[in-house]
């Protein structure tokens, strides 16, 4: 696994240990990562602070435009997140799963945005014990309840 | 008009009296609303606080789900808010126009979401102002710079 995507799941596991949903997210630019995120639905009462949004949040305290970055989420993004990626002009998406959740593919690859789904087992199994423990507040998350 | 895009207005204004983008919503549920927010980019460096995503991060402080409520924003809404309509199954969105952006609209519509254009002269001259005076920010708020 390279360095951005474990930057991602550290910054997952980190919102898990908050009590959080785990999934993380950063924003890579030419090399470097210029912003770091988790999702914040529950430490926040914010439903609309999912990882990615999270990240690119934090991201525009350091830089105006996210052009032609690559974004790395643990989890495939969803509708909000992949059209923020689109939106911002965000060109590769790098998912550590999507066998959780997978509804935002289609829309960034309408798109011409690139979408590598690294298929990680790692990643798949913070969303499985999550889910086992919390299975409301995942529904919540996704808009199902 | 009615009371909810006249809300969205007002919001709009407030933002843009602060110095900020002039873009404002309100979420609706059974007549009521439910959360109002603007256009916050340029007050807090914050790409993602769109009008409609700062009206559903308010609305978190309140309500865990939007499912089947209505969003009242001065603009049509771009594919990062229209992506997160989708999401928390918000079902209706009046815009106040879509002259000056119309992006997310057909990322709307194929999602069997009612779309209703008010094409408001007081929405259109909000963000022909801000744009005159503006132009760049007006194109890093929509992802073209």
């Amino acid at each position: 696994m390279d360095q951005f995507m474990r930057a991602a799941l550290d910054e997952a596991k980190r919102g898990g240990a908050q009590g959080g949903i785990p999934i993380g997210a950063v924003l890579v630019n030419g090399g470097a990562i210029v912003a770091r995120g988790h999702n914040r639905r529950i430490q926040d009462s914010a439903p609309v602070m999912h990882g990615e949004i999270n990240c690119l949040y934090n991201a525009g305290k350091t830089v105006d435009s996210f052009q032609g970055m690559a974004i790395y989420s643990t989890l495939m993004p969803c509708h909000m997140c992949a059209g923020a990626i689109i939106q911002f002009g965000i060109t590769r998406v790098y998912a550590g799963e999507s066998e959780t959740f997978d509804e935002g593919r289609r829309m960034l690859e309408r798109h011409g945005i690139e979408v590598v789904d690294m298929d990680l087992d790692e990643a798949k199994q913070l969303m499985r014990d999550f889910i086992a423990a919390n299975p409301s507040q995942w529904n919540q998350d996704i808009g199902k309840e």
